[in-house]
């Protein structure tokens, strides 16, 4: 199967099992947690889950799909948060949960897809010692993206944050939940600890590289792709590795923290492309995804080791 | 043992694992959720939780100690998120985590208790599908405190709440964590579905008992007793049981909605003496004591039911 037939039959799998759950939401506390979850997302965590298990014991996935939701649950969860922090006001193409409502019922609507992560993991067929190690690693993984994006709003007020910082932050920002997604995967599906560690530092590799890409596609996709605001970072003035990279070439992005017209946008873009800055971002993230899958040599070949594999390639080719 | 005592030894064994795990924060998110944690408590949900695993299996609550330290963390994280949400500056005689950092620290350092309450619960020593139930009893319990606190906010802007809808939000804002406590001790030692379903009945009873006496403490007690600002919940218009009983006899509390000095806050307790209000809240919260003692009939007898029970007299009889 080609990878992006298998993600969009995940990606089915998991809209079928959020709409059975959140597709007709009552009350507004209700509506406002699905709201971001049933405006789509592309449910890259559930599907690394679900083949990290598979790579390590095929056909184990199926049991292990309500922790695969657990993980799109966290993701929304952060992202509701995150909101209210940055003001974020269109996210997926839609008002966020603090526009749409207010910063009470986000803050709320958060914590309940917070508290039902963990519901849904109690949920999978898997033994009773792996839900728990499972738990435990969803933990830890919500106080590291905590810590993340705390670091990432403290970096706003700098203008001197390195490489290895930034990295630091994107590690457990968004790095640890792909890392937690793929090591979960192991766990829930008996894989030993060397499988698991290995898994782990794969998922944390290939999600650095996303967000890099991530943070790539904020500024160059349009907001039709993204569902973003089109260059929001650098309005916002946050520590990408665009901004350190442009530092680094002697650009300094400072003046370009205000509000931004296309025609400046695109001007900003050539520049960057220019100095060297855009091609520079590009091959860290390839860096990281080319050695992430050298990691993976202690699991036995199977597809859906070759799908693991190149999902990290995806991340990193994704225009959106 | 009496009641006291046994509130003063468990308070010490909890203060003292929390000042080993939060005593000495490293960075700012880290002091930041440790902040309210240590500036004291009662910690009367980790000696529920304790005193309900006793008295279904004595000796049993040693090994329980983190899922009774997860409740407290519990409660600490939804202090701090309402705390932003009401706007609330004054907790525990300190300044709450919004007004002493930020908003969005305020968040995440709620979010950071939240994951580790979690954490924690895993490492109780119980079987692991005791653990488990554990678990998704308590992502239950934090979904209920949310639409809880919902509820709560939603009632401000009315002024035809009724008694039966103050209950249904007050049961799920405060009762749901007694409950839990009391049912995640049954749980935990072990104890049959029959004991754990009443005991969460019991903890429901006694913690909606004890959230009518913390409306009463708003009112009547001193700052410096309560650690509040006084008379913040008329300030706010918060529908709590004084309100509508108030409402019930032709005494309008809307005009209060404003910062009250001292004298006016005397003149209005005279006047919800002199009607009756205060006595008809009071003898509520005692109604729902008395009754919880009954459910508990299917424990047999020992020291830790007898103060289990106490426990619940306690709630509506203490002054801050």
């Amino acid at each position: 199967m080609e990878l992006i037939e298998y993600l969009e039959k995940v990606g089915n799998q998991v809209d079928r099992l959020i709409d059975r759950y959140f597709g007709d939401p009552v009350g507004e506390l209700n509506k406002a947690s699905a709201h971001l979850l049933t405006a789509g997302g592309k449910r890259l965590r559930p599907a690394v889950m679900m083949l990290a298990a598979d790579a390590v014991r095929k056909g184990s996935s199926d049991d292990l799909m309500p922790a695969a939701i657990a993980l799109e649950l966290t993701h929304s969860f952060t992202l509701i948060h995150d909101d209210i922090m940055d003001g974020d006001e269109v996210r997926r193409g839609v008002p966020t949960v603090n526009k749409k409502w207010d910063e009470p019922t986000a803050i709320l609507a958060g914590d309940v897809l917070y508290a039902r992560a963990f519901a849904f993991i109690c949920q999978a067929l898997a033994m009773d010692a792996a839900k728990l190690r499972a738990v435990s690693m969803l933990a830890v993984t919500c106080e590291e993206i905590c810590a993340g994006q705390h670091l990432d709003m403290a970096f706003e007020d700098r203008d001197d944050v390195s490489e290895e910082e930034y990295l630091e932050m994107v590690g457990k920002k968004t790095g640890a939940l792909y890392a937690a997604s793929t090591a979960m995967g192991g766990v829930l599906a008996g894989g030993s600890q060397p499988q698991v560690d290995a898994l782990y530092r794969y998922g944390m590799n290939i999600g650095v590289a996303f967000q890099i890409q991530d943070d790539l596609i904020d500024l160059l996709a349009s907001p039709e792709r993204s569902g973003k605001d089109r260059a929001s970072d650098i309005r916002e003035g946050k520590q990408t590795l665009i901004n350190i990279k442009a530092r680094e070439h002697g650009f300094d992005l400072a003046p370009y923290r205000r509000r931004l017209d296309d025609a400046e946008i695109d001007d900003l873009i050539q520049q960057l492309t220019d100095n060297g800055v855009i091609g520079e971002v590009k091959a860290t993230a390839e860096g990281l995804v080319t050695s992430a899958g050298k990691i993976l040599a202690i699991l036995k070949p199977s597809d859906e080791k070759d799908l693991l594999i190149s999902i990290g390639t995806f991340f990193v080719e994704r225009g959106y």
